[in-house]
């Protein structure tokens, strides 16, 4: 693929930047790659794992002649590093971000952004419950979305430059409105992920039954929640605490609903609960129409031993 | 492999019977298998995709001369198949169960087996979302757990060819107590199946979102609790009919550790909500250790598209 971006860097090595860069090198889209962390510890795996041209100690030195610069810090850190690199980067560069809240990562990073600085706000839909340098592999991406929030005045061809890039990883490119992308979230990710968590802790909370036997016998439903309550506690409690307006609209009525079918299992409404997981159904054949997910009737797991 | 049953008879021809078939026929394990179904249809095409030796018409056919009886059917169906059947078993037969609880299953079940036949309840901890004869695969046991529920008194050589069945198959065998399993169930199986039920169903009446948007950016966390909630309706149903009260009982543990968590957010308790989801992780650990998930980075999910 052509060159899209000179000097490409990134601001924090977790799972997202370092399955960035692989992707970023595997198709040879980009000159070069800087990068850096706050921790010296993964600073030092980075290098030894070789995900970018050159990690540095400070964001000031990555940033330094970035024609893009990728904030992949959680969403509470991204202040602090907008403000540190605001004076230092590149006129003409673009600097976006992949944090999972939009309104507050804005209203955080873009007071720091210079004038002569493209700010494009970005969110790539994929993850896995591994975090750090090590956990990034380069089809992260593939068939993913990307959501983009852009406003009205956005230079379009650093639009186009930014999306050209996304695609390249693999993933497919869409814009949303700032608000409704904190919404929409909150459905698709953010509650589904409070809730994940919350089914866990109660699992290990009851004393009656051993973690063993949680663990073992997790493959009847249990299993998929732990996986999501598995991800990175940083990340997620800035979610929380950045999107807590959605969050608690969708946690509310998530609570309503629960509680109606608790009392038609209760009551003993038969037709209340069938009902009710017929229409859900449905939705799950959408998913697989929409080709986010598989519908090998193993769906994917025929190796797991 | 030995022979260990001559004549199995599989009532009900959904995912896990029409899954069992499948892999006692790879293995030669048993000499004949007949099957059947309420529904005509599901007869139909049991025949044509050929899933057993012969798929009769009644239940009462199907068991004929059967030395093991496996009935596969919702749980509120259990009560009427038994007291069909139970004048027809051969005497020195064993009947066993795959449904989802064991204290309503052996309440509906037990009273019309005859004193000369053995029953040992059973329930496989294995399925996907689909249902149905044509949805069987003979893996679907392999690495899952069975628990067989005997009394004291149970026969031990018929629950050695139980057990002996279920591990050709590929399962690991374990025996529980019979409301022990119906409360681990509950924490591991049951209640992430409602909550998940319950998060689909917020997200489809959502107003302010379109079908679309929740079916594109389920990537994101919403995926795993959408193919949950894809789950048989009927199955379902009749599981929360069947397991209230320890159903009830964690669903309120449940909603009151949910309410601790939103108040964290609300209060914007950052300790709270970082120390629960560090707590969680540690879980997962356990049951990648335990072997019931892959820890690929990519989940085993790379070929979705």
């Amino acid at each position: 693929m052509s060159l899209i971006y000179n000097r490409v860097a990134l601001i924090g090595l977790g799972l997202i930047a370092s399955s960035m860069a692989h992707a970023m090198r595997r198709d040879k889209t980009v000159g070069e790659i800087t990068g850096t962390a706050r921790s010296a510890e993964t600073r030092e795996i980075a290098r030894e794992v070789g995900i970018c041209d050159q990690v540095m100690d400070t964001a000031v030195e990555a940033v330094a002649d970035a024609d893009l610069v990728v904030l992949a810090v959680p969403v509470g850190a991204m202040e602090a590093v907008a403000r540190e690199i605001g004076p230092h980067l590149k006129p003409g560069a673009t600097v976006t971000d992949v944090g999972s809240v939009k309104r507050a990562v804005i209203d955080a990073v873009a007071p720091h952004i210079p004038d002569n600085v493209h700010f494009i706000p970005g969110h790539p839909l994929a993850g896995t419950e591994h975090s750090g340098p090590r956990s990034g592999f380069a089809e992260l991406f593939e068939n993913r979305w990307c959501i983009l929030s852009p406003e009205d005045h956005t230079n379009a061809e650093a639009l186009d430059r930014l999306t050209r890039l996304w695609k390249a990883m693999g993933a497919n490119v869409n814009t949303m409105e700032i608000d409704h992308h904190d919404l929409v979230l909150a459905v698709t990710s953010h509650c589904p992920h409070l809730i994940a968590y919350t089914m866990v802790g109660v699992a290990d909370d009851l004393g009656r039954i051993t973690d063993s036997e949680v663990i073992n016998y997790s493959a009847a439903g249990f299993r998929d929640f732990t996986r999501i309550a598995a991800s990175d506690p940083t990340m997620w409690r800035d979610v929380f605490m950045n999107n807590k307006e959605a969050t608690l609209e969708i946690l509310g009525r998530f609570t309503e609903e629960l509680f109606a079918l608790q009392r038609a299992i209760r009551q003993g409404d038969e037709q209340h609960l069938f009902d009710y997981f017929t229409r859900t159904r449905a939705i799950r054949r959408g998913i697989i129409e929409a080709g986010q997910d598989t519908d090998a009737p193993n769906f994917g797991r025929g190796n797991t031993r």
